[in-house]
């Protein structure tokens, strides 16, 4: 256990790291939130800058970008989160990502938690596009083709075999439920340019350990993530990343899906 | 699998039967909304219509009724969903349920999601009566009466020994428990008149699939849709209707507890 | 099972014992939202008094204060419940919780749930101090020390063995979440004035029962419940007291949870 790193290390310097890094993603009107609680819950705030972004934020293994693109993933994923939405989607462009990007990342949820989150995380997108005067420009592909096939193709370059076995497991009860996963999510969604697969895996993961309850398919997600080229460190990461969004308890659950993966593909993390 | 099915059909034979689909339920400005998104993200509205509308609402099996009762039975559990509940509140009354079976449709969830989804899903069910100045018949029943017997019976016509063994499974720790669901949720709550037993399961399936984390529930509230009346293919489509709400993880995860109560129950869906 | 009890026990009692316990903790204006709705689900607005007040809420075994920290956690962490928030804030008042202590008890969600339901819980909470003029003495805590250790020791008080299982079981694969656990959950968390450990195991039950997918926490925090000297009786209140807020199948897998806790302690319920 890391104690030595915890013992004596002032939360001082933790709140100076999760302030300048706050900054760093949101510019210098970052802590506006954190200061509007000095009235009624002035240690709420603090613990946003030491540990949601000195602790959490601030870490190796993921880049900023990487970390919003989990983060907008949980959020839209959790519901009822507008106000950290325009925050997060606000510190998403201020890294770097583009309005486009943002887009496609809350389409990108659609399979996973359906229609209404996307909707209304694009609302929380729109008045931030608007605040800042940001110009969207759509991407749009040309409809059409054989979904089927893209979708397969796509599915076993993500998810490979284990994708696979999901659909085929699906033809006894509802084969037209794996259609759709194979034609929606992965010939339509999943083959969208805009964001590559590193980064769809990494909306896909925040917004599947927010739902809960998603044990089966953050197992063939954690894998996919591994399989286009997330890191064994990065993937645990992206659990870490969730924790100031979600709470401990959906962390520990993917924490248990993660080790899972890892016996099987006989990963030891450093 | 059916593949030959989804290859060479056009994108635009699904967007014209997903736009029929939407007119059909909602009127001649229901894609008001997906001409909404024209602007940020043009191809997130395409699938609105191509998928949640071409594919799966307008599938047979379900009709138009049953499909607006799991849909409102599903945004109302998962919360966070007002704009969606207004247009499918308002699609339900435009496709011949009244406003009285709306209000009953979310009474009917308060046991399953409690009263706070309920309160705010009534709340957007009173602003789309408002705007269309339709009255409710409010449906009043006579309290009181032996609760608990009447709840028994219900129970036993619902869900059958299942339902009995779900009560009494909570006589060693919780029996006031097992007794609120007699007298409360079977008693008060089921017993209403205003939707009829199948109606009242295709609310109660869109609500336990949205909510998740209930995989108990599911397997007693499959088989008591089977029960009332619904038949095998029913209660998949059921699933199927749920996935634009809810997204697939979800849906999948209901589909291992209807393939489990399927073999119990030696079903063998087509 | 208590049928005799609730054979021939008019509603109207019910309604009165309901109505008195609404006044009591809400005041004189308590069911104004009930009366809100009369004109459309009437029944609706009796099931709220009946159930939530004159059958859970009056019960014995929590008294209004606990009952009140288990409600609002359980809201807080259902999240899109910030009308019934308001309400259950201001009857938290009502029965002698004072602001700070509000605050606290939403402070402590933040590692089960995350900040943002926190965050907008804190909204609601300040618009009923502001309507109430109520004024904080916000709790502000020194920050810093050893973080590590004081959080090791409140982990070991609150929840004995079976928390530092949970913590040492993370030290292969993600040896990081188990120190922030250690640290921020238990050592600034736990470890702050306003709230005793019954408190906050009252409002960490609220919060897992509401949040499902929470089985293995719900185990560690039913038995720390017991270790901080709530009763069995007290635990099972607990989950019954949650219903109304959550729904029965959320209650019955929490029970699932407790009936397990209670056979490893050799606890037989009454």
């Amino acid at each position: 256990m890391a104690v030595a790193d915890s013992t004596d290390r002032g939360p001082s310097q933790r709140y100076v790291r999760g302030a300048a890094r706050m900054k760093q993603i949101a510019g210098e009107d970052a802590l506006a939130t954190v200061e509007a609680l000095e009235d009624i819950a002035p240690d709420l705030g603090r613990f946003v800058v030491e540990f949601a972004y000195g602790d959490v934020h601030a870490r190796p293994g993921l880049d900023v970008r990487q970390r919003q693109l989990v983060t907008i993933g949980a959020l839209a994923a959790a519901g009822d989160t507008a106000p950290q939405l325009r925050f997060h989607i606000g510190a998403a462009l201020h890294v770097g990502l583009d309005a486009a990007q943002v887009v496609e990342a809350l389409i990108h949820l659609v399979p996973f938690t359906g229609f209404p989150r996307t909707l209304n995380a694009l609302a929380a997108a729109r008045t931030v596009f608007e605040e800042r005067g940001v110009r969207v420009e759509p991407v749009e592909v040309e409809p059409g083709g054989d979904r089927y096939a893209r979708g397969e193709d796509k599915l076993r370059e993500v998810d490979g075999e284990h994708g696979i076995e999901v659909i085929e497991s699906l033809n006894d009860v509802a084969p037209d439920l794996g259609r759709y996963i194979v034609e929606f999510a992965f010939g339509d969604v999943y083959s969208r340019p805009g964001l590559d697969l590193r980064q769809r895996q990494l909306v896909t993961l925040g917004g599947l350990i927010a739902l809960g309850d998603t044990a089966p398919q953050q197992k063939v997600h954690f894998n996919a993530a591994l399989r286009v080229g997330l890191s064994p460190r990065q993937v645990i990461e992206t659990v870490i990343q969730a924790v100031p969004y979600t709470g401990f308890p959906r962390a520990l659950n993917a924490v248990g899906v993660v080790r899972e993966v890892f016996k099987e593909r006989g990963i030891r993390p450093a």
